[in-house]
């Protein structure tokens, strides 16, 4: 049984676990502070070459969201995001459980429309009743998105460009940032997301780490009291060290970014077999995750082979699934997949 | 420099570190539905010899107590708990940012007293305008306190005792459980407190985990939809594997009994250094906790060389320190400490 | 100036100001536990013809909707409701400050469709990863709609069934009750829609009362000790009689029976003098509110002498208004109307 | 039968009553925007000699507590208060539903006490863990306090000092305010309180309102987009005219001291037959509550012809009981009450 189900099937890169054995018996202090995290953040915020970046590591995708948003709104304000983003669907409500509305706007393949951002904020401002509404206080992005797709420097800049004009700031989930980032199609270096949005979080968890989120603060604008925040939403771990050695190890000699061309190449392997096996696509994204239309006796077939994503139905017969490439795919994998999807096909 | 600072202080225990290690390339399915957080849950079980238990594996002490008394209170309940308890204190208001108020009855060396409880709860419904007051609706206590003190089975069964009669559940809070079981001191055997509790948790991140707390649910109670609930309060994580396999092989082969055993051990060998070098006892505790009294300027010179956790100002010369020992402490360790203390006193 | 701005212009119906006279040097107790208040229950129960209803006079209609909302879900659960509905837009996130999500459904003039409402239910069950979405828990419509239309009976019963099939309550908000009740196209008495929901309110803050909106729970469903969930949620007030009175009075001599028909009398007069006006409706409602369409230059003329609601932008020539009738409207208000409307176009 | 038992127990002052009937055909603007608010608050502002200050009308006191609180507290931090506070005992928990802790510190007979106030804040900032405590966010109390004690100008100054130094606001709760205003042992004019706080309330409800607390932010501190917090928090009412018109009535000539001088006056007369009757004051209050010892036998003979309020129980054969005078407290009630005793004792 092979399995492209997700880019979080599999432990942690071996130079992870490596670190964790050789530091293992060196004591450190508690709750962040130790001096593998100081390490890690240092090594971020070079990374992003930018001084005035503030990082803090926390321990998922949901927690920083909910982390993020719940500590940067005001009480009277809501985040807006594509009806098809994270935060809109599948957080179980952890938004709303910190007291926030999620105020939704097309998602265009996972991607809001600057345009169509400006008109939602427009449209409230102009609303004589609006101090009876939940008002507009962040705009969330995922870079890719929850689709695989990536936004483009003009379209941040235009997406920035609206968020600024309303005095508010944007967040962009960077769960899979390793693999926009080291897209064929990609036309933003990580110094420059610095400079395109407010905060972003550099995802750990899907890119090679047991777990882990580190989030870039990029003005100097880290809530106040934030590790009191973390702990009160009960995201605070006793031993930060876990964390702060991942991070500082996937920050060293480059990792981060090997583990996103590696997936990358293994995606393009990808495609090519998908392609080779006939696959009509539902969506062909630029990073690591592959939608593929299959009918539904087909799939059948495959799952008793390969693990893969349900993601839709596509019609009565038919059914959209995911293949995602992580960084523990190898050649071999690949090879057992082009191999069963030619029996198959 | 030597540590007693704290039990959390290094990583994980090797077998754990082994075991990561081995199952590394396992593919597996996220959010705490693989194999080994099955195994870890079946293991635990079996442990706790109670057929009817629930188990959940969170990441964290904060979290845990968060996700469980906010999950088990109705909305006009708060939670009982010691002045001192950890809840009432050190939690940044976990608990009260889940909507709920602490109801504090004193503490005597971190534990509470049956008769307190009894008389809290029925002033609280004598009174006529209770319906404007939080009804107390659960009971919250550590095993070890903070203090590092535990309860006999006879106070944990007048304990339990006042719960059932007001039918209010009972939560023991397990950060440090390792040590309670296998003090000298401890008549309550795992499976006993199964039966004395509604819900507790079995400490993982002090007992040679990197992270995460097993909570018991004894009488089949998990809460409906728990993983929702879980996800909703930021405490799901995508690679549910890293809690799941540290638990399943702190409960093979005896090893969190183990590691207990061995704290404990180094514990007893600590307090007779500790009364050789003359300190006088703040509280002698029956678990890894040691509490002295030592001058400031004694305490300034320990410092160079051995890391301990400030407590608390005992007079304007003198300060309460902690002593800890803790899974990675040895008798190297032990015959350094014997030595910088012989010098120093 | 004579104002059609809305229904809640005013002070109190005669009737309501007159029993608070008569009443106020009669000492009560507080908190709703007072005489006048056991009556009005015990009346409104009458008027519904159902003994298993419960009954609790809240101060307002955000109070309420946050109130019946809040205590009714579960914490994985969430509210559906039209999209146009008010607790999605113009509730400025009360529901979301209680912790649970709005999930948004196709509004149809204010409606939603059993059809529509069931396939969401069923589209949410079906997904795989429902565990990590915020669960239906509640239907929520407003009858009549903040559109003014109304629901049949038929309709009702649809929804009700799907409902009752998902084990969800539904809750139906009667801020306007009074003028469904007695619109010429309604066909659900009182008591049947009591047996139509498991929750509904009847307003009185837009039918003559100064304040209040009294909660039916029809199956002796009021959630535990709601005294105190009311208290916590800042709605409980010590005069507790001002409610009371309020409504004891309206269901006295069937007088907000007799409001609402006053109310829908004066709103066919005033249909007739909108169209002799020769206006083009943007939704003719069967109740107190009238939706036209005006031109801009029009519009500017017409409110130096007569107050309305802007509703929406038409186009970039014309606006939809809102004219609305209400218990101290008079047929002088009406004739001065027409006589203004007659001199505009 | 006459009733001692409390000052909201009977309607509202006749000059209120008035007011209403003669305003009540005059249209108005909703949500407090109308003309009756406005002029409330100029007066209010008028009477307070403050021209920074900025008002806001609730409509009761846990509302405005919770309201206060909620929004003028930084996440992280808690309120302080005394352990007899009514918001740490009798608001079923609103401070904690909104997210926050309250923080005790002793009370003596409802006060608190500057220098313990200032040894608790920096207790908390000299704790090295301070940041995984609650901060302490605002200091709360009550003029006159729960029993009926006041502060001094010199208390109050002290306790102001500390909370300056601090950089946290005070709160002062005034539901019985008019009674500390107008007692012979007050020392604080209006103003002078203004100027020795942050924000505190007007109380109406107790004072001859039907409902109401006007709050007043001393230093143009109400926080931003306060009327979106409110509605949020579910407090804000669509007829805010009957809390604007019930203000602007007990801030004209004099009103809000008039009332509160009449019901001074009665406590003189009550206290003096009390006095006569031989009871045992367990608190000699210099406002309109009294507390005395009674046996509880007797207890029973008084109840069949006075409302009074329980209070504690003292011992085994005797209880604390309230007298409280109000609004509507006559000469004839004294005489009957003095006459009841009389025959009693």
């Amino acid at each position: 049984m092979i399995s492209f189900a997700s880019d979080y099937t599999t432990g942690a890169h071996p130079d992870i676990l490596r670190r964790l054995i050789d530091t293992n018996l060196e004591p450190a202090t508690g709750y962040g502070t130790d001096i593998y995290t100081k390490n890690a953040e240092e090594k971020i915020k070079k990374a992003c070459k930018c001084a005035g970046a503030q990082v803090y590591i926390a321990t998922g995708g949901t927690q920083t969201n909910q982390l993020v948003i719940s500590t940067m709104l005001n009480d009277y304000e809501g985040v807006i995001a594509a009806d098809t983003g994270h935060i809109s669907v599948h957080e179980a409500g952890a938004i709303e459980y910190s007291g926030h509305k999620v105020l939704t706007i097309p998602g265009h393949m996972g991607k809001i429309d600057a345009g169509e951002l400006k008109t939602f904020i427009d449209t409230f401002y102009a609303d004589d009743n609006h101090e009876h509404m939940v008002f507009p206080g962040m705009v969330y992005i995922s870079q890719p998105t929850e689709y695989g797709s990536i936004y483009s420097k003009a379209e941040l800049t235009d997406i920035y460009d609206v968020c600024k004009k309303a005095d508010i700031p944007l967040f962009i989930d960077g769960a899979r940032l390793a693999y926009a980032l080291t897209s064929d199609e990609n036309d933003v270096s990580l110094d420059e997301l610095c400079n395109l949005c407010d905060v972003f979080y550099i995802g750990g968890t899907k890119a090679g780490a047991l777990c882990g989120e580190a989030i870039v603060f990029t003005k100097n604008n880290m809530p106040k009291h934030f590790i009191t925040l973390v702990k009160q939403r009960g995201d605070l771990i006793a031993k930060g060290r876990l964390l702060g050695i991942q991070f500082e190890t996937l920050f060293t000699d480059d990792l981060y970014f090997k583990i996103g061309r590696h997936v990358n190449e293994c995606k393009d392997k990808l495609v090519k077999i998908l392609k080779d096996a006939g696959f009509e696509f539902f969506y062909r994204s630029p990073t690591n995750q592959q939608f593929v239309i299959i009918d539904n006796d087909k799939l059948k077939e495959l799952e008793k082979e390969v693990t893969v994503s349900f993601w839709e139905k596509y019609d009565y017969d038919r059914t959209v699934i995911r293949f995602a490439t992580g960084w523990s795919t190898t050649d071999d994998d690949l090879g057992k997949l082009k191999d069963i999807l030619e029996k198959l096909f």
